[in-house]
């Protein structure tokens, strides 16, 4: 790879960032963090404020996402927060710049349309590698949370796209039988090439005799009338985005165990979260 | 499913067309097959000749491809061949008529272009399954061929699409340790998330230490100072259409053990392969 | 199965016994449950005093371990603890009796001897299908624990028993890289047939580069010096039974980070744990 | 390994001795082979006969099995044969000597009995490790004998022994629902760890509706009336040594397709089943 020396500044983040910055550092770049004043590091990464890291390193990168707020950077160990304006703009200027969800940022701050940030977070690569990571976070999570086992249970997954589809094939090799639904023919093909059994979306309202479904799809499909097709003491784990794709209120009603599980990668492997951007950026860079 | 129940018939083909047959006749339909002289059905099958199929049924299914030779059906159990021409096209008119590989036929004989033969080989749920085929008879053929087995072998896929994206998750599931080749970040990512190892296509000409490699590319990429890179005793399977990926003579020359696996689905599982074309046309009749 | 319809009593248990109670009566026997007094029921079972059970019942069901602290019985929803002392002896009497590390709770109260308690812990079929439970129980205890994901990492098994070889392929099919340690060829037979590595146990002493170690020996294998060769960070998850196989302050003197997971089917899996329970005993009774 | 430099000495054998030899010669040690006029080795190994390979090498290793017909030692690739007689058992003594079955060899030849040939065959892991080969042979072997893919379809075991436990997890993996027979709870149990369901031995005889039955049990458990019980067109691929578990009149009688699959190491893996020879008679030489 061909990358030249002069540093990397990570700007912000959570544990994922303060991993990335680990890990770039093992790369042998130098590194430095801005925003991590409450956070212990392990490897050689050096604590700065924003002048001399926005001085000292070419490549920036912020956090996924780049705001939470609308009004600052995301920075869950700073100590004090770097509010989103013309001082922050001015300060990022001339530098190669990577962020997540950027789009988000510029709304809040369209000062910084013109500093070209390029989004990790809406690669398609970025979003297949973290889809593993959500499928393992969902296996853990519904370990956690079911009372028997992962292996001879029968598990619903509704949706086959990216998670559903890694999903899958992990239930299916701790010994569950798992079923998936599908709107497309060529889903089905996917589902079933998988040793997992194919069920056609609008078959969901039929319900079935399942210990687990797992949510993907952000749409609200666990309606009450689909919700009242299945067992009362089914978990359901909401994979979907916010506001997610379960009517909570009707779950309750009909005995259904619903939770949400949103936001895996950061929560359960926030180190090969910070990789996976790592990975992202690196390839953007060759590319 | 809403289907008619005037029949199918079942003109031509091979051992998955006679499966085919057998298969329709078993979900309750009438069908009628036409240039099965020499085969022998288990199931509710009736032989007819040309005529008779098309007075009693409304859906024709050709074999795939609809022709091998140009001149005539594919027909392995005719008696008597079945010409590509005016009668044909007299004949099929006025049928809901599926087929594979139409395009070949059309051009062979331009007289069918009005029968507006709808080509089920060119759909990608078609594509799937058949490549979860192709997957699984690669590994039957590999087992044959290699004198070692599948579990503690190294292998390397070159190219990770619908066939090598198959392929992987079975080898590594036998024992194997797996890698694959991409060009796209996104296709890394899928091979990681396996569980395998993503190597760029472009190092492909290091070589590199495998008992096996699977070519599933259908461009030759394995040409002779990349063969020259792999270790004399290698098995080199070619998945890829004909002419194939890899340089035969090179491949000699080199001590690579290099042998194509041209057709597979036909061969190993023409009873799942006729199951495939089935799902396929039913699935085109509901939409 | 020939089994006779007077009920079953259980007494006193955890979550486990809880489930027990309610998979017996979902089979559609009376139950009897004493020494529940703070648990609801979803099924079909009836609460009871010690006398009205041993007086319905004439199967009873201890716990696992019948006693925990050498004076009670195990009763972890009572509300009133029941002491292990004559009276109990004699209320016991003439009935079929089932329990769990039934030898320490006859140490504790030698009235208990005549009973003929038969103990459903020492059974083999009992201690594979626990082994099942903890092996997914480990996986979700290295998920939350570990900050990277299975999949991609490099894991080491110490011991391939009944533990050890149930988490070795299911930790593969998650995508790691497996080595287990072994002390017999046969057992390093069993760990390449699964695609996993094999290493001497002697071996141990080398270290190596893990992420995640997991201990299955009941034996202090772990010593400083052993642990002195692996990497500062790796995690080391213990689950072997108490005290364990790791020197825990020498884990902490180098980087280690040392977790005991013990009893993890009654934490984790507890219905799973209590159906173990039903069949092992099912099967008792018709051996 | 601490293994001395004087050599070893293949005498006889089949394609798996090839390997051995070969396999033995890539590890630095001297070879010599004798009875392989006909085959041609790639590595470094020295053909000889009888009197040369034992003066030159103090290891001798014999085929397995050592004698097939009870007068002259295996060696397929012989030019003449190697009688069992008073000159043999003359040249071999003083060496350390490994042999498989050598209790029928033994039988047809006493003098051998001073010779303490050393049995690589009788041992455990030398069975577990050709197990995994034979599970996978029966895969290769199903694969090309049923018309469909072992993806979707429903298999049986009768028996859950090395290789039925070998075989069922690696058919869960390939997308088969898996259903394997026991006896003892115990079994069961392992079974149902696996993510397969367990039948009871004794309802073999109801039958059911499978597309793939393979036989490990050695005792003719396949008769007329269990086979009346399972589909016409079922496969059933016996993996007993001869004269295997199935009734073959019978089997053809009720339209089952019964084949026998011997020796599967030998002919679908030799070089795997030579290294397994080679890693068993390593082994002993250490213990």
């Amino acid at each position: 790879m061909v990358l030249d020396s002069s540093g990397f500044g990570i700007i912000g983040g959570d544990r994922r960032q303060l991993a990335l910055a680990e890990s770039i550092a093992a790369d042998g770049f130098r590194v430095l963090a801005c925003g991590f004043e409450n956070a212990e590091f392990t490897g050689q990464v050096q604590k700065a404020d924003l002048q001399e890291t926005t001085e000292v390193c070419d490549k920036l990168l912020l956090p996924l996402p780049v705001t939470a707020d609308g009004r600052t950077l995301k920075a869950e160990f700073a100590q004090k927060q770097i509010p989103l304006n013309d001082t922050l703009a001015q300060q990022l200027k001339g530098h190669m710049i990577f962020g997540g969800k950027v789009a988000r940022a510029l709304q809040a701050c369209p000062q910084m349309a013109d500093l070209q940030i390029r989004d990790y977070s809406v690669r398609e690569d970025f979003a297949v590698r973290n889809a593993a990571v959500t499928a393992e976070g969902a296996i853990a999570y519904a370990m956690r949370e079911y009372a028997g086992t992962i292996n001879g249970s029968r598990c619903l997954i509704a949706g086959a796209g990216r998670i559903g589809s890694q999903l899958a094939p992990r239930l299916r090799a701790l010994g569950a039988d798992v079923t998936a639904t599908y709107r497309r023919a060529v889903t089905a093909a996917h589902i079933e090439a998988m040793g997992c059994h194919a069920l056609p979306v609008e078959k969901l309202a039929q319900g079935g005799s399942y210990e687990i479904i797992f949510n993907t799809v952000p749409a609200e499909i666990f309606t009450d009338s689909v919700l009242a097709a299945f067992a009362c003491g089914t978990l359901l784990i909401d994979l979907s985005s916010a506001p997610g794709g379960v009517d909570m209120v009707a779950a309750g009603k009909h005995g259904i165990r619903a939770l949400h599980a949103f936001a895996l990668p950061a929560k359960v492997a926030p180190r090969t979260a910070g990789e996976i951007i790592k990975q992202t950026v690196y390839q953007m860079m060759k590319e």
